[in-house]
């Protein structure tokens, strides 16, 4: 009876560090994708490019904009972040109510789904990484030319949102780590 | 007494169930992981393609190649999918060696490298695909020409590589998922 008194203190013990732990994680998660989602969203830089319409003639200078709506991998990583961001804020929810940890199902409900959003963040940082480099450096056997030397601070600016994103899908995976230890 | 013997019997129970399904499941994760890098890694494809050097010359016929050694989103993609195969063959050993389940340390730590392998190969699909769309429609904003027109075969392999991942990468979710109801 001792035994058994010691491991349900022990297993109270873990499940409240693995709590307090876990709630301040997904509260730094919601953050984190909210600054990235935010970040990328209001990215927008113009500049006036010279456009040479014909050998003839001078160039034009006709502005340009640049914005996350015209790259479907950055449209991708928006929507990726903005989902995680609504589902911390959720979950966190759901787990404060539930503190006494009552529900076993709702805990691997949660689980489960931080895994979903560990491999739907990381395919979005996947994809604007590989779009941003592709900007930055251009592919010359494919022939897509560098477009960061014009767009610098969009450029800047996706970067840190790649950097955000990472840091918050990297709360999501020590919360997965949390869940399978518990 | 009888619900301690109870509880151990259906832990047990539970824990072979898991052991089954997610031994079958790593299996499935190696040799998907294992045709994905293998498919990207192989592919190759070469057209002879009209290249205009100068207006006043007729087009010259030029041997193009296209591979995935090309792209740095490919080449992660590769390797991303070469480690999650290896990894699941080494755990795989590891877990048959440990049947009895004695080590809780052990399936803890492959319940985690589990979660990061998720990362892993979700990131690397997310790249492959970013690149795989613009090389199949373009962008218009960036002037990044499609490359799919001409490298059809490259692309229709590229697409099979990365949907044989997303399958190996959602194995890897599965077994999370068991790792974290376990």
């Amino acid at each position: 009876m001792d035994g058994e008194a010691n491991k349900a203190v022990r297993g109270y013990g873990e499940n409240r560090r693995t709590g307090t732990c876990g709630l301040a994680l997904r509260l730094l998660a919601l953050a984190l994708t909210l600054a990235a989602a935010v970040v990328l969203g209001v990215d927008k830089q113009t500049k006036t490019v010279p456009v040479q319409v014909s050998p003839a003639l001078p160039a034009l200078n006709v502005p340009v904009t640049a914005k996350w709506r015209y790259l479907s991998a950055f449209v991708y990583f928006v929507v990726a972040n903005a989902i995680a961001c609504g589902y911390s804020a959720l979950s966190l929810l759901l787990l404060l109510a539930n503190k006494a940890g009552k529900s076993r199902t709702l805990a691997s409900a949660v689980a489960i789904l931080d895994i979903i959003m560990v491999a739907l963040l990381f395919s979005g940082c996947g994809a604007a990484t590989a779009v941003g480099v592709l900007g930055r450096e251009g592919n010359s056997h494919v022939q897509w030319g560098k477009v960061c030397n014009v767009f610098d601070k969009f450029c800047d600016r996706v970067a840190v949102a790649i950097g955000l994103s990472l840091f918050g899908s990297l709360a999501f995976v020590l919360m997965g780590g949390l869940a399978v230890m518990a």
